[in-house]
């Protein structure tokens, strides 16, 4: 077991094996990005420690940046790299004298969106999360539409409203119309949620025409972060008939800062549950085909409580599966794509991922501690997503956290 | 009228009172992209111009970019004022000496993608396309989904496979299931079609949380080029429900090579089709809001054919509608943003802007004068959209054209 001159508690969320990459301004730089790496409650200044341990120029240069993106594009080989030397410094107590002062007390530092977003991808791979909402959004209808299980079902989103942790949430306006209403009307949505998912970013480009098979996931994903894809259901549900959700999601997705390498995640890889149905080749997973199921508990806290424990292992479609389909029609990979799972809802009372399924359509509301309860977000609610799965030998690796604030609306109605 | 000391021919589609931007490379530097301006059948280096006349240093660092965003992002002050030189430069004799060396000749240059997209969004704004997909796709029920002349129904597409005009088009391989089918099958796309649409492409970029109202459209949308966004019909329609079109869009989107500045089309403003229904305050373009309608005439050609002659005019919702829309929840917008109008379709036989509405799903096939027929896209074909719009005292502007021909997918079935 690796072990750090930094003498970390052996439940660190932020261990060793864990690393995870981010990018922070110091309070004496605020215009000034740079590569962080997260260490126990510190920061390490990759870049300025790149330097002081004399780092090979090539792979310094990819750590000297203000956002990911450089690392990103400069793939696996260049990834494990870059992780060894990470690991090196601070396992290595001949690196201490030169890595220490490079080290910055994590609350002290601001922390940014860390790489520039390329194309974004929301998919839709919980079976659970995709039968209720197809209850909700379709009843009279089967609640899965024939294609869920012959494919991972996904859609682009806005990259240009990915926003980083702890951006406050305007509330959208928009228009909305119950089944009663003769016509729509507009006004602040009235039943905002979230969508507390797992989000993927890829590194290494794929060119036009090129698909990107199974096998070829972890030569092309660099890390993962948690997302929660904020949704207004009401301007969802009027306008996401035929061509998909727009406005009823645009107008914010949130991430956590830090990108935990997929390197870090190998303890935590699991089979995803049995395929009801026979996968064509592309997309079939059984028979040792590198499954990429990941044991992943998220929790969901409002205003400090928790109120749901979403479990990842139970998506249906794996982000390999994801990444190949999104891709074998010949679409082209970008450094700082992302893709994102879809809402991480298990098959359990208190594992939805979102509050249309927790609160079952605003019919069974949450109690929280104070009193109160809620079926949608209201205004100055917080909502707080964290995550942490298995590391080796028995330690955590931890995911941060993504929050928002929802402030009211400015618009007029 | 504005006549210009390069003696172009009166009804020239490039001609002084249009001037639109691109980016070039020239043989001798195939690696150097610079900023071109089309004029009758040359282009100006746009740099190269602005040094040699002395241009204000801070509107000449627009022209100097391997891309126009810089120039985008700017505002309609900056695009004001470079229009203005632009036009001094090419009308006025005292220029000829500084200016005509930097002219090439538009056949001996590459062109290429004329900015970096940000979002793309592909709206769905033809009554006459929405009301004939609607029929093909889910027959049985009302063509116009209930929210269609509500609200300008859109999607994001997939910024990163947007191609400039000439790049070959790959076949998308695909899962795709006949209603008849028992299970999906896949394989190459069997009904590969085009979109002729009509792009706007976002300069000033506008905050978080800030709508857009319809008489800021002038202030953010710096111009207009054409789109032709290829459609798997075999894909999409497997895949689509319920979260719109992904994979049967997302292989390539392609850009005619010029920007057509919004300031090159006052003539070509009309008025939109008379509204059916009451639109929501955000939308309403009646009563001098400033309505955008378009009149630009477009021509698909298959393989030299014309097979069609859209007309924008005809088109229900405006692309100040759409920006109003687009941005009603507080949606972001960056320099290089692009939405495109979705299918140019008109009310006639002949004026439709994709072969599944040409054709009516296979069932009426296209006859071409060497006696073929097509129902959908073959390998080998090349398709050609072009488009003309009135310009000022009788002269025409020109758009160029957006070109692709389909290659065989090279991927296993």
């Amino acid at each position: 077991m690796t072990v750090s001159w930094l003498a970390l508690p052996v439940d660190s969320p932020f261990g060793v094996h864990n690393l995870p990459y981010g990018v922070f301004t110091a309070p004496d730089a605020p215009d000034r990005r740079r590569i962080a790496v997260a260490v126990g409650d510190h920061i390490l200044d990759a870049a300025a420690a790149a330097r002081a341990t004399g780092l090979d120029a090539a792979l310094a240069e990819l750590l000297d940046a203000p956002v990911l993106n450089p690392l990103l594009a400069a793939g696996r080989t260049a990834w494990t790299q870059v992780r060894a030397a990470l690991t090196d410094w601070l396992t290595d107590p001949a690196h201490r004298a030169a890595v220490e002062p490079c080290l910055l007390p994590r609350a002290e530092v601001a922390l940014h969106l860390p790489f520039e977003v390329g194309d974004y991808v929301d998919f839709y791979a919980s079976e659970h999360h995709a039968t209720n909402l197809g209850t909700l959004f379709r009843p009279g209808t089967p609640p899965l539409t024939p294609n869920w299980k012959h494919l991972p079902i996904g859609y682009h989103g806005r990259s240009g409203t990915v926003v980083v942790s702890g951006t406050p949430i305007v509330r959208p306006h928009g228009q909305r119309k119950a089944p009663a209403d003769a016509a729509p009307g507009f006004g602040p949505s009235g039943r905002l949620d979230i969508e507390a998912e797992v989000g993927f970013v890829v590194g290494a480009p794929s060119p036009l025409g090129t698909p990107v098979p199974l096998d070829g996931f972890a030569d092309h994903v660099f890390g993962v972060l948690l997302v929660n894809d904020w949704s207004a259901r009401d301007i969802q549900a009027w306008e996401y008939v035929p061509l998909g959700p727009f406005l009823g999601k645009s107008f914010a997705t949130s991430l956590s800062p830090w990108v935990v390498p997929l390197d870090a995640l190998a303890a935590a890889r699991v089979a995803p549950p049995a395929r009801d149905v026979d996968l064509l080749p592309y997309l079939d997973d059984r028979d040792g085909r590198d499954p990429w199921g990941l044991d992943l508990t998220l929790e969901v806290r409002l205003n400090g409580e928790v109120v749901s424990r979403p479990p990842f292992a139970a998506m249906y479609w794996t982000a390999a599966q994801q990444l190949a389909h999104m891709t074998v029609n010949g679409a082209s990979l970008r450094a700082g794509d992302l893709f994102a799972s879809g809402t991480v809802s298990g098959p359990d009372r208190g594992t939805e991922g979102a509050f249309i399924e927790l609160t079952w359509n605003g019919e069974r509301p949450v109690k929280l501690a104070d009193g109160s309860t809620r079926t949608f977000l209201e205004d100055g609610d917080e909502v707080v997503i964290t995550a942490t799965a298995p590391g080796p030998d028995g330690t955590r690796i931890g995911f941060g956290e993504v929050t928002g604030r929802i402030v009211p609306s400015s618009g007029k109605d």
